[in-house]
């Protein structure tokens, strides 16, 4: 049996707070079971050098784990003088999967920055901020259209991210933590509402995985998505 | 009139909650009117290296805000790859405070490591840290005492810290981040339950202060020192 | 049409020069077409601190492309004076790929460090790298065999790597730069000889894809996969 | 006794030689006993960028000691790559004392900043430094005055630091290396000629002071002060 | 005997391959026995901020070694996260000898960057760097003369470098790895075609050197000095 | 003419006085003209890992400039995060040359670490700091003969260092600033008592410089060498 006796297809209860914090355009808690993270998304009217006079937005995101979210107290990264490569990987990650849902040239020449930081985590943390990240992201964005800074909606649609993996040999939805660190592998999916996929990140930590069990994770990655897609819409009333 | 007619010797509405977080062995969310801090407290079986074989222990303190706990978005020093002036020189403060209501020796050689993540900024966060971080430190100690770990219990007494200061040719406590960000003179007072001090730090921004409004300053301190031990106790139940 | 009429599922002409330089355990340079990655196998009798006294070994990888490898000259890294996150992650992916050809235990507490420096840069670098390291660590391994230090042989079997991705709506195989800054879809699969994988990374750089084109995608990779099995026994006459 | 059977509300020797290096536009060594630092104003026709077009002028500072400066080495900070936590809290306080005695408007569009590198360090480096960038600074907004940069002379008065605290019980002024590292309580205080305080910074090192025990080094520390405005007045003629 | 019979006076076989890669405005492999470096010349249409304005170009230089490059692996320096003492030594050595051989008013305002990249080390890695890199360049420049860049043609000559040194008593030219690290001194000598120097670097590891074993190193010098040169009108066919 | 009517071979006026601070086992503050540098000797009981348990010692030496010790303000290197270039070049030819004067072996296991920081500069910081460092040194080895840590002085001679050049077409010795900024050709010489050189540095920053150049710029050396061997040997009543 999975911990609290969970269905291999079933995610953890997931909880989306709005308006966690008072300051940011955008902030919103996310809740995968015991995995908890603050999402910002904020407004910058400016875009970096690379994007200048091109007539088109930008959407970024930074990625951090509050040092005693985890079981024992990791090293905080200001401290060490620099972000880890797992972090690097995660943020890179996240800013990739808001940019699909948001169509850059609508947003005009301005930034949107996604904090997603880990106040304590139990697997799942990237998903979960994903998941976050969406809907603060969809709360800055309605603040612009709100206050007529866009005439248009840029936002295309929600995203959803969720990992799947192998434990003992059985395709599970949504591992918490005691399952990721046993897990032979480990799935990242970040879906559109459609069913279309924006990233597949499939990690073989022991035993390599085959097509007939990559299938079964896709599937399972498939309905846990349309659970959290559920929980959006809740949060946003929409 | 003060904000939300705060008389001028009243501190913000304070409000401590234990366990805020499953992994630290003290965590504890501050909050003093709309600044919001999470403390924990981890304890390592080790010392730093100047310390070992010294038969002493340990207490130290890292500070850090969420890029968007402020009013507008704060560069992350994670990504800056270094922290700030003003981040030392806090967790410098809180380690120091924090270090006066623990025994050292009969902690042992371990170290109790406090990080104080500000989630939400309205001025004081300092004083807040050092408020919710001495609660946290009491839980991780009791913890120690309770599983056997500590045959005597090091701590001395309980620690509150407050700001006090000029706005308007007003003395006034606590003060928010409209008033702090407009006040001529700001001294952060660091105090133990008989009154004696720890820390005293008076900076005039603008006119500088003369001994007698030092004095009033001082007198403000006491008075909300004396709110906060009361909340603390409340949270701890002694 | 491909650049050279290549056809969709044809990689690139690949050639693996075993020796290449003098100093490493193993030395290969490795080309997809005009991609050229100098990746060499150093041994180390030791293994990093989170593995002593476990009985088992440990590969690592690093990765950096020479500042003119690409079209326009790239700051160096070194200079900079830190890696990037796109570094990161890829010496970080060539890393768990080539963990999964080895038996850990079977290596004993010895270290091997994958250096994947990119000579000439035209798309397929990691995938390259990986293909190349995977015979670099087989003889590096081999010397260890021969000269007696490892009694069994720690090597499960080959790894390759290769990229595809959906160019203008067409799936094709092995992208070099041109159709990579095109592609829609960008995928990388590593792969064991018997065909099950340790990672797929499938990314959508414009139009999310869907269950159908990453089923074509994979179907591509496993093609290419073998194509690149034949040229790495040829380089190991196995 | 004290060493040198100093008094405890006299300070120790004060020396201040202007002109000591000839590239500065203020250059002083300034001697508190066998503590010296070299203090030199650079003026730099132009602002930080968060001033730029604000009409407004900034004084800044930086610290440093030598690394043989101290009883034993110290490892030298360009060669750490960072600056610690004290040194980033003293320049700070450099900083803002100097600020107070300058009118920023009056300055105009330009920078001055005070370096200040500790030569010897027997105790109290920051207060020394402070007592001689004034000096520093006095010259180099002279200089700017007489060849006709400045019509009005923006500086506004003389500041002087000193410490005091409590030593085996005893409250004692301008502390040296032997009495700083035996003190219970060591407070720096910053004042103006009117005896107004610009920074108070009292901490307990070992036992908590009372507000009698504040009240007593406050007493000093004005004592200490009028003796270094002599010091300074003499120094500049003035 | 020297190793491979070599004539006191006999560099080793110098192999000079221009355009070895396809993206850099020079690209040359040069080979000092088994000495590798890839020199690469990249052309920036901008000048550094200290020259904007000036009229003239700048010609500056990097220099890196793999990691396995060399006996056993060397830690990398953009992961150490900054270049040694020894690759700043070296770089700014590559410059100064290649901006000897241009006339930089000529080359307008723009900069020429020499990549040297130690692909295989064998002792002599800056002599066979700035020999590669000459050709680099004026490959690089014939380029901008041929496109109509530029008029006239700002390289003044070619420029040589070698090592030479003392080795058991024995003033040598040209010393590889196992002569180098056994040498008592070491000189490394640029020189223009017509005898003249840009840089003498003469270096005592063990036994100071005479004023006699210094002329008899620079005469030696100016023997290899001449091999190089031919070689490199070879390459160049000129 | 020269600055101050100075002959072509003659030096600057040189002053070295000793025991300049108190905490260093050597302090030695070096005048060459208006160049000044604080050189101070620090004894540590222990060697570098490289070194341990081979039964010998070790000299180092780190370089430093005060921001205003040059003509405009430079930036500190502390602040900026590194130590550039041409610190690091300079301080490991200020280790090499003073290795050069002690028997390593009769050290014994313990390292010697030079501090040379400028105080002034105006030209010559290197060769002045050689010059300062060796009678540091010499005085940091005599108190641990004195003491009688060390049974044999392991002290071979003393070291001299001066710069020579070419000025407006001729050669100079001890150039200070304003010849060195002009100067065609500058070359370091690092000397021996019995005249044998330890290191030669000529660089050409114009004009190359031919055989008979080099000739008469070591000759000027030897002159100038002598010259500071006088000085070091009054300074150290030998």
């Amino acid at each position: 049996m999975r911990p609290n006796n969970r269905a291999n297809n079933e995610p953890r209860a997931i909880k989306i707070t709005r308006n966690y914090t008072k300051h940011a355009e955008g902030s919103v808690l996310v809740e995968f079971g015991d995995t908890k993270v603050l999402c910002t998304a904020s407004v910058d009217e400016s875009v970096p050098r690379f994007l200048k006079g091109q007539g088109q937005g930008w959407v970024t995101a930074e990625y951090g784990m509050l040092p005693r979210s985890t079981h024992s107290r990791m090293q905080r990264e200001a401290a060490k003088g620099k972000q880890g490569g797992r972090t690097m990987e995660i943020q890179r990650l996240i800013a990739r999967s808001l940019r699909a849902m948001v169509d850059l040239e609508a947003l005009g020449e301005r930034s949107i920055t996604l904090d997603c930081d880990v106040i304590q985590a139990d697997g799942g943390t990237r998903t979960a901020s994903i998941t976050g990240a969406c809907v603060a992201l969809t709360d800055a964005i309605h603040t612009l259209v709100e206050n007529g800074t866009l005439k248009t909606n840029p936002i295309k649609g929600l995203v959803a991210a969720i990992s799947v993996g192998i434990v003992d040999g059985t395709p599970v939805c949504d591992l918490e933590y005691i399952e990721d660190s046993a897990a032979e592998t480990d799935m990242n999916v970040v879906m559109l509402e459609d069913g279309r996929m924006i990233e597949v990140q499939g990690t073989a930590e022991g035993e390599p995985f085959s097509h007939e069990e990559l299938l079964t994770l896709l599937d399972l990655a498939k309905q846990g998505c349309e659970h959290i897609f559920v929980a959006q819409r809740e949060a946003l009333n929409c």
